[in-house]
């Protein structure tokens, strides 16, 4: 397999010259213009390649690879918008991975028995307007004009008008959904520390994971740091950091794969010589497993309320987000685990921490991820990097899988 | 003593008037139009009781009832200037209650023994520039013109402009320091819970508390919420509520009267989806015993960097503010619970947790404080109150220990 490093490297760059910020990285947004240009470039190369290229009405852009029979496709593929100031591998390297290897397959193989299709999806990160996913969920009939109908941007500009100005438009429900994708396997750059912690160049995701957010607000006493005794006190800094610990050891305590954090600590009124009475923070919980991850939050809103009352102070626990766990078919997850055995390919087998579009597909198709190691797990972020090497391993892998599945009875 | 409780309500009502902040509360700020309209109603009011009226260079107010012994100064009073939108008791009580004493004295006993003074010292705060004690500092030669020199407002105002337009300027230095403060007492509000929560009226001060401030500075590594396992991580924000919990369960063990407050948090990026990479925090100890001070800091600090090795976090301590206890004169406070028993005064001995000018005459003068209660502690805030009985009762414990200093031998 020869040439696909630097075919898939050159693709990375040049695509990534599209929405390229000044500020670093790239920044390209849901119908803007630079993501209406690298659509259009993706769309010119799947041409080049001889590959049936078409839009739909939202946005997402497919290149299709005809096979005997025209009632199974077999799709890869990730999203082509990218947050602010993002890197040159999420989303896009899935993308560029699918056409290098459709490309590579119809070389070696030719007509392949099932369709083998391409996709270049619209969105994902939620990073113009506040919607995930609206790319996959159009594709699989889960997205809705009214889920979009009222919402803008940070400037104002609202979501239709968007739309229709890049030349896009709901989706045609009398069309009904189509019932051709036989498989999704999308890959991706791991956005974790795990692949490069274990030296391995290819990630078998089996399951990505649920996850609950939440906002835990106290309310207690402000008061004068020197004139107000400590038994006197409802002090909500150390009633948060009495939780947050409390948290930290009950997540422990459970052990991999559970993910418990504290990104976000506010206090009032955040003075030196002042007890603070008001404190808010935000929990974020992952697991691969639905009882568990409903387990241990429960666990740890009982924790919040005991420790509030102990430290006299109100707890207000709002959740806004819960997300369950999915798992990736087991079937498909056989299949690239051998082909990386048969390959040599120097992988494991792991779960997913963070949400993507196999996770809207996964419900309704047979999907299955692959991962490719992130330096340092930086992520969203213009020093996102991984190496030229372990993006080919990670092409190979999807090639070889896709041969199995696209081209094997 | 009657009429001293309308006589002390009415002047700090009307003594408030000036610097009244449409925001809220009192805004008079050093060198300020309303400071100036404020010192000249002061001035005004002493020259109505007969007082000899006088400002010095720096702006302090002073009011004598002259004493047979002219070398004898029996010296009260606080400070004139507020915070911003601050209440009605913090300081002018002090000038209040002063000028009212010593009105009561003259008029029921006449010329006293040592002259008895008031002062409406020009400045305490350092709400207007970053230079606190600027009155008390000027009246016993401890301040000068290096000191605030370079100094500016919020609004780029330099010191040297504020002062001059006012009509003040520095102190002669040939002049020499007075030697004739035989005592200071000053009166003021608690700005804390004590006093109201154990029903009390009056507060003998026994001693100023010691401060020790620091910012606490951790660096571990910001990271994905979702794909970073929990044993790879450095949280700093996980890191520092182990600090705090240890910080506040050793300040308990030591006990009263210690007291220990994290009230500034600052994590980064504070984003609900990203391990935060530096956590930073401010700690206020306070203590009236120096070496307990410096044994819990030690300790503290001890504490903080075991923990920052635990998580695998850098910390940097700074300590930035350092202030010694302030013992006040005990026979003063002898003499001053003596008279609270003589007069069937509701009192209690206790420290102050807060700063005052008496702080600062405290090493050179014989100096005590009393306090009256704060409304739920509140204060720096328009809501500040003390009930018009307790402002009475504090007068009457000034008037008496007064009348001990200044008329008997």
């Amino acid at each position: 397999m020869e040439g696909l490093k630097e075919a898939v490297v050159s693709k990375i760059h040049s695509l990534g010259e599209y929405g390229k910020d000044p500020g670093g990285g790239i920044t390209r947004l849901l119908y803007s213009k630079s993501w209406l240009q690298a659509q259009t470039a993706v769309k010119d190369w799947l041409e080049k390649e001889g590959l049936e290229a078409r839009f739909d009405e939202a946005g997402n852009l497919f290149g299709t690879l005809a096979g005997m029979k025209p009632d199974e496709t077999i799709l890869t593929g990730s999203h082509i918008d990218t947050v602010k100031n993002g890197g040159l591998y999420d989303g896009q390297y899935g993308i560029v991975a699918g056409i290098v290897a459709i490309k590579y397959l119809k070389e070696k193989y030719g007509q392949p028995l099932r369709n083998l299709e391409v996709v270049s999806i619209a969105e994902e990160e939620g990073s113009r307007f506040p919607y995930t996913f609206w790319g996959s969920k159009n594709i699989l009939g889960m997205a809705s004009q009214k889920d979009v109908e009222g919402i803008i941007d940070f400037d104002g500009v609202p979501f239709l008008e968007a739309m229709k100005e890049s030349g896009f438009s709901f989706r045609n429900k009398s069309k009904g959904i189509r019932t051709d994708i036989k498989a999704f396997v999308e890959i991706h750059v791991e956005q974790g520390i795990v692949l490069e912690k274990e030296k391995k160049s290819v990630g078998v995701v089996q399951s990505i994971v649920g996850q609950r957010r939440f906002t835990v607000s106290l309310k207690g006493e402000s008061n004068h740091a020197g004139t107000t005794p400590m038994a006197l006190r409802r002090d909500t800094v150390h009633a948060a950091s009495r939780m947050i610990c409390e948290i930290m050891t009950m997540a422990k305590q459970i052990g991999d794969p559970l993910v418990a954090t504290v990104g976000h600590i506010v206090a009032e009124p955040n003075i030196v010589n002042v007890v603070p009475g008001k404190t808010s923070f935000t929990i974020d919980v992952r697991h691969i497993n639905k009882n568990e991850l409903l387990h241990f939050t429960n666990q740890m809103k009982d924790a919040i309320s005991t420790l509030a009352r102990e430290h006299d102070v109100e707890a207000e626990i709002e959740m806004w987000m819960d997300v369950d766990p999915v798992p990736m078919d087991p079937n498909i997850v056989k299949v690239i685990e051998q082909v990386c055995r048969e390959n040599d390919l120097n992988y494991k087998t792991m779960h997913s921490g963070a949400g993507h579009d196999a996770q809207i597909f996964a419900p309704v198709v047979p999907t299955a991820m692959l991962f490719v190691p992130s330096h340092k797990g930086i992520s969203h972020n213009p020093a996102e990097y991984t190496e030229p090497d372990d993006l080919a391993e990670g092409v190979k892998a999807l090639i070889s899988t896709l041969y199995e599945l696209a081209y094997k009875e």
